[in-house]
């Protein structure tokens, strides 16, 4: 069986398939149990009770997002009603398993019925009762498998953080997920992590457990039960192209010396290590969220500039962008009052609008940023998030300049920024540009739904009028345009991006070196003509077509 | 007290103040019975049963996306997690209310914890439990009050659909909500009335219940104990302007004599008499979800074509512009598989989106618009919702001449489809821009939240790009370009966009007569004036007063 998706992250995978299901078998309809009812309903809430702690303690493991998702599900586990649900099914002579089964049912049809968000809180439930089932009959428990001798190839509906959070690529040879689409968060993991991925791929959670699959996260092409020569014919084209791509080093610039400096996208002081490893020349978005998620207190001051010093020292003489705090109704924070419910939290009051209802917050990250400034050497910039407006861009600007920060920034992610570019530049340093969320919102398409995935293509036409608008903007007014969305992972995009005039460029480090090599691939003018001619074209496959055919280095580099 | 915030239909509206607030007092914590245990779990379980009951049949009587929510809070009200726990909290001995009271709190525990959706369906339990609580211990049910001999102004933290499906402008003298933006939900109900109203109001439900109250739904003020003198200056102002509008009948045209016919938005049948009664000349946006929504099977095509065929009938020789199904996430369609749960409904799949994987539905819709324009003599003209590329376009332009329809188009309210008009305009007959959804998107704002609202401003500088970008390149491609948001309620902008080269302008009928009085006031070469120098503004409200300084003849109709 050929399967085909989108490949989000490069690289050749190859191992025996494990289907990521969390479903056992429904306990017998009948199923009755012998001693005391007492004794059956206290077993049926001990594995409540244990499912509930394994979560837990899953969730204090992972941390962050992920850890704040697992707790959540633990709160279900142990939900009061569904206690007395499964005691009075237990009462009227129900064995435990399958007054689990009864009551999660029940309480899901309700869920369920709802739709939306209900829904998905649904999937979960029927999550934990399978973990309560496997615990009550002696399974195992349904998940992740316990590493074996060989990496496997993780293959899911969908992958949650709270799935892929503790995973390493010692143990994963790729992922292959039917949802999530090119700037999902599954893609961004795997780029991380260095996995291969595939993502959008349909009906890949049928292929047969355990049947070797070969996946190759570049063309999006997953073979099942492949021949050994197919095998080795993918692995030797993927290590020539990493051979290739290893012999270019040094900082980034076209091969006609013009610099282009080659940045890390880092969610965390754990991305430094490997931005360092892969030769990145700074940092060109540096998540806070880490900082603040999850969290009953905000962070402390101290807490703060050590993390962001951490990250300026590291890149002596380096420029270090930290984006402020993104926070919003998906992901609140605990420690102020919790935000009124949003129907599409991605549409909602995140980013800098949430800084306009508690600026405090804001103050300290600006403050804690400056102190950390002062007594490094890392040249800091600081830039807000879902910054739409002139007005929020000098807003913004004011409280950084009251803090003495030496550079004030936008990200250009909201379509509006990028149509006002010119307002917008008149008020900051330099803007980035976003283009993970541009494209979301420039196309209406959630970065996280499968089907829409050809909507969050890069190479869309109208996504590339934005990033052009803004690139011009920014040369207009002399002020650096980065760009820090995951765009920059696709070789042929940064040059184009380049082309139309990106000052530098920023990604995960795992696909830097690719990137450093195509660039000294080729002159500053190929790429100025591979991106006139993306512009030009119709569709997204076209421009991408069209911007290959002047960039003649990439086939001898194998990308 | 005076309170301002966002007018979003016009006209005075003066009245007593009704809080809309569903809280019934605590039951006592000791509240225990008398009686025997069983009798009061039925007096608890009989109430629940009257309240789902009531709700289910409040449903019934609103249809539609209202009915479909209160039939969701039916089947809350009777879960049997909730009833097992009101049971045993009962036979512990606590009296019926109490034992409602604290079983609906710790399930609204568990839902409030997971934010989201989830937040808000806790929110809907306290109103489920209210309800209860109140039937129980005999007072009266919370909800909008029985009509009184004068008009009241109805005051709320946000208003549902399903609060406001069943009202009418002579049970409501204006609306004033906290929530909600110049394109909420609450906004455009107001409008479809013809009741005054003012969103995004800080503090309203602080107002004093009962309190007279004045509500200016054009400047956005809200004014507590008015003096005699305050409300019938208000009245005259009103009364004037309504008297000015009226002078002007007619068909909609500039002062020099430039056709832009005035179209009406219809959201059901029960909307064409209303859009006659306003002289509308045709219909520019009529919805087709009232047909579909809350259906277990799919609306049976006879039952199409006569819904299609009345509205064309209404309007012989008018414009009839009919946007197929608009179905998604948040509005599923019982006789369809379930969607997959969507983190953020509003960049979902949607519209054509979800016509591209069942094609099947669009086309038994398209066959019906044709048999049913193929007995009238209203042109028809069909369009799509939520289409961002010329490729989607192509499709749909396809699938409508296979159905033998003679003009298909799509609605521009994705900022991709307004960045490459030129190309969607290559594929189809005529757009139409939604400018609610486009404002949106633009701004990454959703239109539900009152703290967006400034984002949400018809005025603000990027959207006017979006729609000028669009009506210029309907300009070159010679082809029809209407607009057909609530962006042409605003007199002003009703001049503006017919200044930047809008052909056609479709509003809810309430707001109509102010446009056709505004256009007849102005010349052709005013409106471009007035949309040339609202483009060079750098912020909404410079471009409003910008545009204003153009159009001498508002002031005069009191516009």
């Amino acid at each position: 069986m050929n399967l085909r998706g989108v490949g989000v992250s490069p690289g050749i995978g190859h191992g025996p398939a494990y289907i990521l299901t969390t479903r056992v078998p429904e306990p017998p309809e009948g199923a009755t149990y012998t001693g005391e009812s007492d004794q059956e309903k206290e077993r049926a809430v001990s594995a409540l009770a244990q499912v509930a702690g394994e979560l837990e303690s899953r969730g204090d493991r992972a941390g962050g997002e992920a850890g704040e998702i697992l707790k959540a599900q633990a709160l279900m586990a142990e939900d009061p009603g569904l206690i007395v649900k499964i005691r009075s099914c237990v009462e009227q002579g129900m064995a435990a398993e399958r007054a689990v089964y009864e009551s999660f049912g029940k309480y899901r049809e309700v869920l369920a019925g709802l739709g939306g968000y209900l829904g998905e809180r649904a999937a979960d439930l029927d999550d934990i009762r399978d973990r309560v089932i496997a615990v009550l009959t002696g399974q195992v428990m349904p998940g992740l498998p316990t590493p074996g001798p060989e990496p496997y190839v993780l293959v899911a509906h969908d992958l949650a953080p709270a799935d892929t959070a503790l995973l390493s690529r010692e143990t994963v040879a790729a992922f292959v997920t039917e949802q999530g689409g090119p700037t999902s968060h599954t893609a961004i993991i795997a780029r991380a992590l260095g996995v291969p991925a595939v993502v959008a791929c349909a009906a890949a959670t049928t292929l047969t457990a355990g049947v070797r699959v070969l996946v190759d996260g570049t063309s999006g092409e997953v073979r099942a039960q492949p021949t050994a020569s197919d095998v080795a014919q993918a692995q030797n084209v993927a290590s020539a192209r990493q051979e290739a791509i290893a012999q270019v080093r040094g900082p980034g610039r076209t091969q006609d010396g013009v610099a282009v400096p080659l940045l890390a996208n880092v969610g965390g002081p754990g991305d430094v290590e490997a931005a360092l490893a892969a030769g990145a020349e700074g940092i060109g978005l540096y998540r806070t969220e880490f900082l603040y998620l999850g969290r009953r207190q905000p962070p402390r001051p101290e807490e703060q500039e050590e993390a962001y010093r951490a990250a300026l020292d590291a890149f002596p003489g380096g420029p270090v962008v930290v984006r402020t705090l993104d926070a919003g109704a998906d992901k609140p924070l605990a420690f102020l009052p919790p935000p009124a419910p949003e129907p599409n939290p991605a549409l909602g009051e995140r980013g800098v609008r949430l800084f306009r209802r508690h600026p405090e917050v804001m103050e300290t990250q600006l403050d804690a940023l400056a102190t950390a400034a002062a007594g490094s050497s890392g040249r800091l910039h600081v830039m807000a998030a879902m910054v739409a407006t002139a007005e929020e861009a000098r807003w913004f600007a004011a409280a950084c300049r009251s803090a003495d920060l030496p550079s004030a920034g936008v990200m250009i992610e909201v379509p509006a920024a990028a149509l006002r570019a010119p307002g917008l530049l008149a008020e900051v340093d330099f803007v980035s540009i976003g283009t993970n969320d541009l494209a979301q919102y420039c196309f209406a398409a959630d970065r996280e739904l499968g089907a829409l995935s050809e909507l969050q293509d890069r190479w869309q036409p109208a996504l590339l009028d934005l990033v052009a608008m803004t690139v011009s903007a920014a040369r207009a007014a002399g002020k650096p345009c980065g760009v820090c969305g995951e765009a920059a992972a696709d070789p042929a995009m940064a040059c184009v991006l380049v082309g139309l005039g990106a000052t530098t460029l920023s990604m995960s480090p795992a696909v830097l070196p690719a990137t450093r090599a195509a660039l000294a691939g080729h002159t500053m003018e190929q790429c100025r003509f591979a991106a006139q001619a993306a512009r030009e074209a119709p569709t997204a496959a076209q421009a991408r077509a069209a911007a290959r055919a002047h960039l003649p280095g990439l086939a001898p580099l194998g990308l």
